[in-house]
């Protein structure tokens, strides 16, 4: 596990995020290419993430809901942009229960169309009306360049569904959802993201805004980590979703979707890690302490053990995740290398003298070394470490916003820009045109990511906020946009 | 909604549940035949069931995970046995990315497979182990003949899958998670179960021993509602998962496999359901609670739903899942029917009287009527609620206990089998060889359900427990079987 070294994110950033994701146990290469395992510490962590957005879910009114994985093909055809967007991806059965079948069917690469379907036989009023669903499950996109959590054949993922009788209403839904996804990166995953509007060339299929949240990497690359889409009647015309309103007329409604998946986990991995490895948010950690129990002779275990078996029982009673280290035949050096490689966010060291002393060691994983660790007394050690683990939370936050700022600038003429994305974000007047996305595209490899809805990125009036000229081809440009390479 | 009548029980108990499903809205049928759509109030019941059984398992020591969808078409030939029973019923995509796929895939019937070849690399020795894992998850089999949640093509359930040392441990674990099925049917869903070894015939694919927990629905039919299999080295054999043990020598692992699926759904409708829809048990009811406002005139109604969302408010703050039924342009009456219908434990009737004398009147799902009403004060009626629901929870277990008892014969002959069959099932003395085993189910469409592990049924020394002679051939038997017609 601890033996090999990992590369270092200077030396190798991609390499270090493959050899760190299997080395943490986070999940593995499964035998079908391009798909994933989620190992336990990997799920336990997508636990987590699934349980703080799905509070926000169902306290914003959302219910959950299983449509099935298996979608007649036919449907995928409904829907213009969608069939585009979407048959060059698609998995494929063509047998059942040993017979061909009579239709293909697909794999959901996301469920619009069934959702649609079944709306159209659900919603016949505008007492129906918002109908807001969400469901927790994995979709398959057959993806040709992928890499663990970024971008893999099968993924995990919420995907959001929402019919409304206005296209008012389904428009705050979309805002709503995207507010929702910052709150948690911002939060809960402790990633500053800058939430905005992608380009059409960026859109997903079907949909007519699409809106994401956006985050920076260590390496300065940018990794979409939620998306919120407005689709107007697009679904609802292609699957004769209809209502009718107050007024006796039939009307089609208005839909949005919106989804947030395992790539986020490695966001937090990217974003937080540092060269000795992972370094995970208490809010989300599987762990957020772990004791580890320092002796040498048989007496001094008894002492240490009974000290360390009591800690545990009363940080598990204040609701700390925690674990006891009792692997037998392991230095607590190697334990500490271990446990700072899987990103706990706080170490407790526990020898005779600290028992002696009635108290312990706290050990800090975001700051390394003598730094990060003090000493605190057993009494109230539980509150102690509550408080550390805010403060931790709140500084892996500071941390990767402060690293976004200074790896973002202001990029006002193109060869700002091309400087820009070689390691970071270019924040940069657009004229909004295709042409220019895709001359930038082509010559730095960085895409929009998004017009930002906070055109001074959080920063009041420090930053200008357009309008100006655009970067590329030098027209009038209402906005400015964040480019970057991205993952 | 509440509009058309439902077919009573003894009408046509198929068509009472295949209606009642519909109506209200726990499932629907999806456009791809033989596949559900869980809908967001029989969702919410699953939830609860997988909050009440993951608590269970991590409690004992398991930890979720997730294994890809799709599975290498080869895999499933490895073992003898799983290849006879699930090659018949695979779903087989042989298409993705728009191109013609080299080795075809399944959709995952179940993932002894994936699992045993992953073990294969993730365990060395037996510091390794034990293994123990569970994913939460939908898994896909051909089904020719299919009723919502009882059997359809894809379903949602857990399969729990542990690697051991020794036959012992996994023998000890096949056991423990049999007996947590059974603790949470009993305790939560309110059913009482008969745990049991399965004949050979009926025993997983692969198997060397399979274990059940079988219920009795209303109709006196048999419903297996959980299984626990223990592996032997069958898996471990055809996936070569080995481990060095103290010794140094090389070991093949021991393995378990165990799940409970979205049937028992089915289950909770077939055995609490009566003529006016479902019941609920407390324990795992989407909503405890319903609270009916009733008013006539405007002032009644601004007493009454201030009270009303103080009751609501005082109820959730009591960790109780309620809800306020405000809906407008519906009468009291027909809301009382319609939330009968679907199941909910307690009503609480609240109008300006109850205001005015500071009371509430609750009524009881499960004793519906004059006789299921009482009239309680304001003042602490969230504790007098939780009571009760505790009483409810109990009653539900007691009367199906009771109907079980009623509708279980001590058949000594042949004659009495097939008359208790009819209605019920029959506790006969069965040699154990699968040539009477068949006959009897070819002559009466009765299936051996399993032997019981507690051969008194929970009555002491009430029933004999064998040995005796077989039912059907009369040569020694050691033991008791359940034999009843299922689903």
């Amino acid at each position: 596990m601890a033996e090999e070294k990992l590369p270092t994110r200077a030396e190798d950033f991609s390499e270090w995020y493959n050899q760190l994701v299997l080395k943490a146990q986070l999940a593995d290469y499964a035998p079908v290419r391009g798909c994933m395992i989620v190992r336990p510490y990997g799920w336990a962590l997508w636990e987590n993430m699934q349980g703080s957005l799905d509070r926000r879910f169902k306290a914003t009114g959302h219910q959950n809901v299983a449509f099935p994985l298996l979608i007649p093909r036919s449907f995928i055809d409904k829907e213009k942009h969608h069939v585009e967007g979407f048959s060059p991806e698609l998995a494929v059965v063509t047998i059942g229960g040993g017979e061909k079948l009579a239709e293909p069917l697909v794999i959901r690469p996301t469920s619009e169309t069934i959702i649609g379907h079944m709306w159209s036989k659900w919603i016949q009023s505008y007492r129906d009306l918002p109908v807001l669903m969400n469901q927790w499950n994995s979709v398959v996109r057959w993806e040709l360049r992928t890499k663990l959590f970024l971008r893999t054949l099968e993924f995990y993922w919420q995907e959001g569904h929402t019919a409304h009788a206005t296209q008012e209403e389904a428009e705050i839904e979309t805002r709503q959802m995207l507010d929702i996804y910052a709150d948690f990166a911002i939060n809960d995953a402790a990633i500053p993201v800058i939430a905005g509007k992608k380009s059409d060339a960026e859109k997903f299929a079907g949909a007519d805004v699409t809106y994401s949240i956006e985050a920076m990497m260590g390496d300065g690359k940018a990794l979409q980590s939620g998306t919120s889409h407005f689709l107007g009647q697009n679904f609802a015309q292609a699957f004769e979703v209809k209502y009718l309103d107050q007024g006796g007329q039939l009307q089609h409604c208005w839909t949005t979707s919106w989804g947030l998946s395992t790539r986020v986990i490695g966001a937090i991995i990217m974003v937080h890690g540092d060269d000795q490895g992972l370094v995970l948010p208490p809010k989300l950690a599987p762990y957020q302490v772990v004791v580890v129990p320092i002796f040498k002779k048989d007496d001094e275990k008894a002492l240490v053990m009974d000290a360390a078996r009591k800690l545990k029982t009363e940080l598990v009673a204040a609701n700390v995740r925690v674990t006891l280290d009792e692997r037998e035949g392991q230095s607590p050096g190697w334990k500490f290398n271990d446990w700072e490689m899987r990103g706990v966010p706080v170490r407790v060291e526990l020898g005779p003298k600290d028992v002696a002393n009635q108290a312990a060691v706290l050990a800090r994983r975001d700051r390394p070394g003598r730094e990060g660790k003090v000493s605190a007394p057993l009494a109230g050690l539980p509150q102690t470490i509550d408080k550390l683990l805010a403060e931790i939370q709140q500084a892996l936050h500071d941390k990767a916003l402060a690293f976004r700022r200074a790896n973002t600038h202001d990029a006002k003429t193109y060869d700002d820009l091309k400087k820009a994305v070689e390691n970071g974000f270019a924040y940069s007047c657009w004229c909004g045109s295709s042409e220019c996305e895709a001359k930038i595209k082509e010559e730095t490899r960085a895409t929009m990511r998004c017009i930002p809805m906070d055109q001074s990125l959080g920063e009041g009036s420090a930053r200008p906020s357009g309008p100006g000229t655009c970067v590329y081809c030098g027209k009038p440009a209402p906005e400015r946009a964040i480019f970057a390479r991205a993952y």
